[in-house]
């Protein structure tokens, strides 16, 4: 396993400084978002990663898969698709999936006048869409990574709240296209989480580390900490990620408004650091 | 099912006063917390709650048995017989446990600079507890009643987060002595809810319904809300509780400033139309 920088962490880096920041500080791999690409191209995005020899361990991210609108929901599987041909173009190992919440409700934002409470429904257009991408996504070569948020995000993010849950929708489809993501600040608490991670198998597609911080700030979005800043006992899920066979990249993903604020090159710093001190089995 | 009001719903209600009203409201059961039963005195509680003829639904709360210091956890185990003696004077249909969090995580606090985070002991440590608490309850007619808190509450104050880990804690212990909790604002989420509530069955002590408010306040104890302000669909969970077999009392427990600051009479008389509009199945 090898850590990788996932790019939110150094929000403030645009995607060739972030590229140059991976390369200074010796990381082979990096997760980009699709707004940073964007903002550079994907055609450049992809010329100076494959410059810098960095691995792209993740795409984030597609997903908002959960409208019961006909027209928005098919207006969502084409935005699914063009994510997956820059995964395709960018050879990101896969394309994280945060699925979306009740319908009607958008994320971070207050519950609207009207929105869908039919939590179950919600939960079946995840896996009508999946059978949608699944196969456009296999002709790519690219891995669909369903990610499993923290309950909390439930109302408005992600219908999918622990890891068995995102491995039985995963089931239907071969494992070169779907895969589940392994974030720690999203499933440590999960009573099952050793038993699923061990049913999951070859099926994690990215195990992404950072800490769960208590109390969660106002902006719950923004939890999520410094490995060793929160509650996470970290060396047990390691563990058990490499034992059922994970040998890929480790991504650190952190929301935070004072990591944010930091100097970028000490923030990689102490994460290297940590990565070694509290996160390694 | 027979409406029931938990009194911390109408906190600012004396015991006396949250007897009345449930008289006043044609209500047959209430909850009651140690804190208003101990400013009333037990006795006298005792003496009011029979008088009005009500039905104790619950009394809140046991718990916070996950310390890994011996004489902490002795502690706990005394403060939890004397709960359950408490519970056995009030005749109450069920003693509430919430657990307890990571050890020397106090609930509601920053994280002091050190605790554990071994949340695998502090749950092996609630097993330990039960095993202790379970025939002394039994002894007294008590039935201990494992609540799974949402795991927002895992650092803080319950280790026990879904229902189906709270029945897999169960399962030792005669039915009798040992029962869970459904509350809908700690499980709307769980994809295993169902599932678990039909496994559950007759262990099923306790239904308690509110609301799930999003976005959490920054103070996300008080996220609880009158049902139909929030994101949960109450129906299919009360039809689900109600083909498990449960016919005890539902009890409405709403932690929220706005709710504490309203008039209780209002309160109650909006709990009682909501349940008829929202909850029943």
């Amino acid at each position: 396993m090898s850590l990788s920088l996932n790019q939110w962490t150094t929000r403030h880096w645009t995607l060739p400084e972030a590229v140059d920041g991976c390369v200074r500080h010796g990381l082979e791999a990096i997760g980009l978002w699709r707004e940073k690409v964007a903002e550079t191209g994907l055609a450049q995005s992809v010329k100076l990663v494959r410059a810098a020899g960095l691995r792209v361990s993740s795409l984030c991210r597609g997903g908002f898969l959960t409208s019961g609108d006909g027209t928005a929901f098919a207006q969502a599987l084409e935005e699914n698709r063009r994510a997956i041909d820059e995964a395709a173009e960018l050879e990101a190992a896969c394309l994280v999936l945060v699925v979306g919440g009740l319908p009607g409700v958008q994320p971070g934002e207050p519950l609207p006048g009207a929105f869908g409470r039919d939590l179950a429904g919600a939960r079946e257009r995840v896996a009508e869409a999946l059978a949608e991408l699944a196969p456009y996504a296999g002709e790519r070569g690219v891995k669909l990574a369903l990610e499993p948020l923290h309950p909390i995000y439930c109302p408005d993010r992600a219908v999918i709240s622990t890891l068995g849950q995102a491995l039985d929708l995963s089931l239907p489809f071969p494992e070169e296209q779907v895969g589940v993501v392994v974030d720690t600040f999203h499933v440590w608490w999960d009573p099952r989480l050793f038993e699923d991670i061990a049913r999951v198998g070859s099926r994690i597609a990215s195990y992404q580390v950072c800490d769960y911080l208590h109390p969660l700030p106002a902006d719950v979005l923004l939890g999520r900490g410094m490995m060793g800043d929160g509650v996470i006992g970290f060396r047990p899920i390691t563990a058990a990620v490499q034992a059922a066979g994970y040998g890929g990249d480790v991504e650190v993903e952190i929301f935070n408004a004072e990591i944010w604020a930091a100097d970028p090159d000490e923030v990689v710093a102490t994460m290297k650091a940590r990565y070694e001190e509290v996160v390694l089995a």
